[in-house]
């Protein structure tokens, strides 16, 4: 078995968090699920050669290879190697992204913890399934790490819908920061750790936000995620700006100019977030983060919601995220996967364990 | 892609609950992955023919076929086929589990929710695991459904370890009818149903526990599940009866003669249950049968134990499964996978997902 793999190749664009954790993971596996890497880049740096030798990734930073443009002279140079190439793209890049009818189309497989590909434009996701179903050569796209890191999400969603369960909801909380802002700002025991703001700046303080908090708060991570997983369960969704995402953001401090500035305002509105809180504690509830798919009625929405004590999503710690399936199968239980969604070792992951099974389906 | 797949073939050892929901979702896969039924069988009947033609299950009960000895005579039926072979086993017999090494080694791949081939001896697991190393054709063994029904949980431990995660924990409540009587029996909002012997009678006329509840009341079903788990985290686990295992059939009850014997007597022993449930209220805490992995320390167990109210196993409803994954990466959060553990149509699903990747696999 091993000889056959051995002719498979790997290329890597991104080799930053992720794409670190990825490289580590990837050195530890058995020789016959390693495919050979003959290209590795990071921003403005590319490492590469016309040999299709294997590469060190420690070169990278030296390397005077001559940059090849993505796609088109990417492909022409992977789709010229001897045996198969599988790519994965641990970048968030929509550029990369948009490239991937193109690898695939000649017969490149992808493996990709990016969202950007799953849910961005309609047309970008059917040109990447068309690409797959019409591939001559057997080229596969796996994304697992773009909806909850490495939890199974994606893969337990697309198996209960090549097996014929009818899904009939999704719901969760699929963002590890949104998920620690609001188990620390109205936790379920009815404690609570402070002001809104002041749980914010804490959040940011301690590395759980992005380096700007608005890149969080503005819901716009989560809007992805539920793009990808409501069309994987057969909605048509235009984009993550097609249906209801409630951001954060007070519509007053939108045109700030700096993260300083907003964070800076941020006190003026804790009012309203204090006002949430109140009026869920009124019914005995929490207010929580949510997103949710309605397959039946073809609705998407992001936002925040009065969530019974008791419930999964109520009892939530830490940064976990937590994805509940309501299906006919499952009946009113729905099958829950929690953890951490976000992170560089378990997102990449995702990415190995995809990985993994593309070469085993290759070879 | 749809020509080279057409020539995988399928043999259905079982068509009793499991089977016939498999053969239901099998029927609605669409024909690239579904391969043709040369073979199905139930108890004394079988179903084939020698030109390997497909064959309808519905026919079976009137089917004359001779019958084949397993594993001999339907190995050389099968290995014969002209293509590759999958072997679905829905039964829980012991004797088929002991014949998959002879059907691995001639190329003839294995799914199935079976837990006898995995929980049994070592010798079996090794003999099993090596068949599948040395095969010349690459012959594959699934097995989701063998731990959990059809969530994620084998899937999950196995990409855990082949990323090359450290488990270090596995803990949960692996039966759906443990579950059941204990959220019953002890909720954790402190209210109660009734007395044991009440609770399990109720269980039984619901259908939660197998005909005669000791099966389930002796722990074996949740020991064997473990047994499958602790191996694939790395312990060389000799079987079921290798670690303690905590029955609930009172010593006394042990030699009942029939079910309803045992039932008739069950209430003499409430006062024993009912002190464990008061030991755990005392210090604000709930009893649940629970078994675990320790990874580190080599140690499994199963049987009662005091839980923290707010916990996930605390707080699980109906006859829900929970499996707490504790790792390197996952940090002191688990990963966690939740929902129902049985049932036809959820084993089933569990079986169809899997027999999809081998079909991957092989086309």
């Amino acid at each position: 078995m091993s000889s056959s793999s051995s002719k498979l190749h790997l290329a890597v664009i991104g080799v930053g968090g992720v794409g670190t954790c990825f490289l580590s993971q990837l050195s530890f596996l058995p020789a016959r699920l390693r495919p050979n890497v003959i290209f590795v880049s990071r921003s403005s740096k590319q490492l590469y050669n016309s040999s299709y030798t294997p590469v060190n990734a420690s070169d990278l930073q030296s390397s005077s290879s001559k940059l090849l443009s993505i796609p088109d002279e990417l492909v022409g140079y992977l789709s010229s190697a001897p045996g198969k190439v599988i790519l994965v793209d641990n970048t968030s890049s929509q550029d990369v992204a948009n490239a991937y009818p193109a690898f695939l189309r000649k017969g490149i497989s992808v493996v990709t913890p990016n969202k950007k590909a799953f849910s961005g434009s309609l047309q970008l996701w059917n040109d990447i399934f068309s690409a797959v179903d019409s591939s001559q050569e057997k080229a596969l796209v796996y994304h697992e790490s773009s909806v909850g890191a490495g939890l199974p999400v994606i893969s337990t969603l697309k198996d209960l819908v090549a097996t014929g369960d009818q899904v009939t909801r999704i719901e969760g909380v699929f963002s590890g920061t949104m998920s620690f802002l609001f188990n620390s700002f109205a936790p379920a025991d009815g404690s609570g750790k402070g002001k809104w703001s002041e749980i914010v700046t804490q959040a940011k303080e301690a590395g759980y936000t992005e380096p700007d908090p608005r890149d969080d708060l503005n819901g716009m991570d989560v809007a992805r995620k539920l793009t990808i997983l409501a069309r994987l369960a057969g909605l048509q969704v235009q984009g993550p700006d097609a249906f209801p995402v409630q951001s954060l953001i007070p519509q007053e401090l939108e045109s700030a100019k700096s993260s300083g500035e907003f964070m800076a305002q941020l006190p003026n509105f804790d009012a309203e977030m204090e006002s949430y809180k109140d009026n869920a504690a009124r019914e005995g509830k929490v207010v929580r983060y949510v997103g949710s798919v309605d397959v039946g009625a073809g609705k998407v929405k992001v936002g925040l919601e009065m969530v019974d004590k008791g419930t999964p999503i109520a009892s939530l710690r830490g940064s976990d995220n937590l994805i509940c399936f309501y299906t006919k199968r499952y009946g009113s239980n729905p099958l829950v996967i929690q953890g951490a969604g976000a992170g560089g070792e378990v997102t990449a992951m995702g990415v190995t364990a995809d990985l993994i099974k593309v070469v085993e389906r290759l070879t």
